[in-house]
């Protein structure tokens, strides 16, 4: 069994690799869930969203977010009153936020509502969230002011200096169901190419986690999402650096050492091997941008083999 | 001043006659919220949005509710996992839920939002809800089953017998801001061909609202929603039977006799005008079935000439 924690687009990207060597009913993914929001009254869970539609085959390549085939028409009504627009809703995806939202109301736990998406979408890896209870990863800009996750990441683009980053109700968040016995189980755990603060950090800080990966580092890998300095998507590498962090694939190590034992390096960043190393980290230097299923299936590959279950890797 | 208690089609209608009677600038609309309801985390009020797309020309005609030219993406779609779709909420629609939940969660109260609906509709009438707090009409089914109104009225079609209702929350509700000004300063108030017991009664049973129109009521007129015994729409007629009251206009009359002075009866029923007027009411028999603008317009005069506004209903 291999455990995957995931952020949004460039986890569900490295998914669509791992499926391709490894039985998806192997796989338990545990997705980010500090990023979720409620908009207009309903729930919004963009990482689980993005991770479900992706590997469903649904998602829209083109916007990068939603489902292909989407229209807006709902949104264009609200905007005619002068409603917030600025995290566009698809018609489309409003199905999966009307039945999210109204199963929660009903009773049920994200974790079930997660199961009954991701069963609709013919999904067979497991999908959890890290925690069925509210997380919200607030962010306080250079300004002061303070927003929550998606303002900053949507509506303002992610364009502004940060100062710091909260993650509203981490310490009485508990794992969701079968999230610390799939970290257990696993014979390699990876953290997916996904922003360590706010994706990967987020699931690192539910109470209980943390302490699994520490023990069990030597089965666990990272696959840097930055690349010569830059994130390939998303402000990772900016709130690196305004967070007083490297901004490079070593500062991202770095982050990770106490709950890594592996590192996948691109190999822009081919030079920084050493620095990671003596972090005590194994290192593999792979392609890591993900731009088909060839190279995908083979950063898969790279990352199961460095976290010590070769028989996975084939034999690589 | 023209004041007109409504529920939803029926009402909408006949206001479309009113307006080219009355300029609208006069006309305040004081409307049934019991029929409000929570579905996957939105908050839907069915009659206010009746009476504003109906004004706003933006109605179905096809289906009797909704907007024209709606799409089911995010029903068909919530379908798919096996959401809750009998209340069918058309991708257009939702734009007005979406906006109205949103603002109701950011504190804004549903005289507020309403008014934004209605100007961004371009209506030039006041639309008022009834009140601003949470009133819900519950029936209790003769299996003793005791079920939201929009279940009853759209999940069961009101197909089922029903043993009575209750109006949760009707106790502390309070007139919406302008209800009661809106009552006592209007030359003429119209109670709408509306069900009497679910869309006139709920508005009656604001607490405030009754002992104005039965100290008023000479100057209060009501239009039977009740043709030859039956309701052209809607399960009015049934409703009065099944709750003890006489299934015709005369049953309505006699339900609505202490807080009325006139009573519009269809041709139809002309028969029962000597009945109506031994309640004590000034009765008028008039062609209550609008299928057309003229006929709505006659009706609309007919009404404001019982409530002794003659000089609004053209010196009829």
């Amino acid at each position: 069994m291999i455990a995957v924690l995931a952020g949004g687009v460039g986890a569900a990207r490295f998914l669509q690799g791992l499926v391709r060597v490894v039985d998806p009913a192997d796989i338990t993914v545990i997705v980010n869930t500090g990023d979720d929001t409620n908009l207009h009254g309903l729930h919004i869970s963009p990482d689980l969203d993005t991770v479900t539609y992706t590997l469903a085959g649904a998602s829209n390549s083109e916007t990068g977010w939603g489902l292909a085939g989407e229209s807006f028409r709902a949104m264009s009504a609200l905007g005619r009153y002068g409603g917030a627009t600025w995290f566009n809703l698809g018609d489309l995806d409003l199905g999966t936020h009307l039945f999210r939202t109204g199963q929660l109301r009903a009773g049920a736990t994200l974790s079930e509502v997660t199961a009954a998406i991701t069963a609709a979408w013919g999904i067979e890896l497991r999908i959890l969230p890290m925690s069925d209870d509210p997380v919200r990863t607030t962010v306080e800009l250079s300004t002061g002011e303070v927003v929550e996750f998606q303002e900053y990441f949507v509506r303002l683009r992610h364009e502004v200096e940060i100062a710091s980053i909260e993650l509203r109700g981490i310490e009485t968040a508990r794992p969701a169901p079968g999230v610390l016995e799939a970290l257990e189980e696993a014979e390699a755990i990876v953290l997916a190419p996904s922003n360590p603060v706010v994706s990967i950090g987020p699931i690192l800080a539910v109470p209980g986690v943390r302490g699994v990966l520490e023990r069990r580092r030597s089965a666990v890998v990272a696959i840097s999402p930055i690349v010569a300095g830059e994130a390939l998507k998303g402000p990772a590498a900016r709130m690196l650096r305004e967070l007083g962090h490297e901004q490079s694939a070593l500062g991202v190590a770095r982050l990770l050492s106490p709950v890594i034992g592996g590192f996948v390096l691109d190999e822009a960043d081919a030079d920084l091997a050493p620095g990671v190393e003596s972090l005590g980290l194994s290192v593999r230097v792979e392609d890591t941008i993900m731009r088909d299923e060839v190279v995908t299936e083979r950063l898969a590959r790279a990352a199961l083999g460095i976290a010590g279950t070769p028989s996975l890797s084939g034999g690589r």
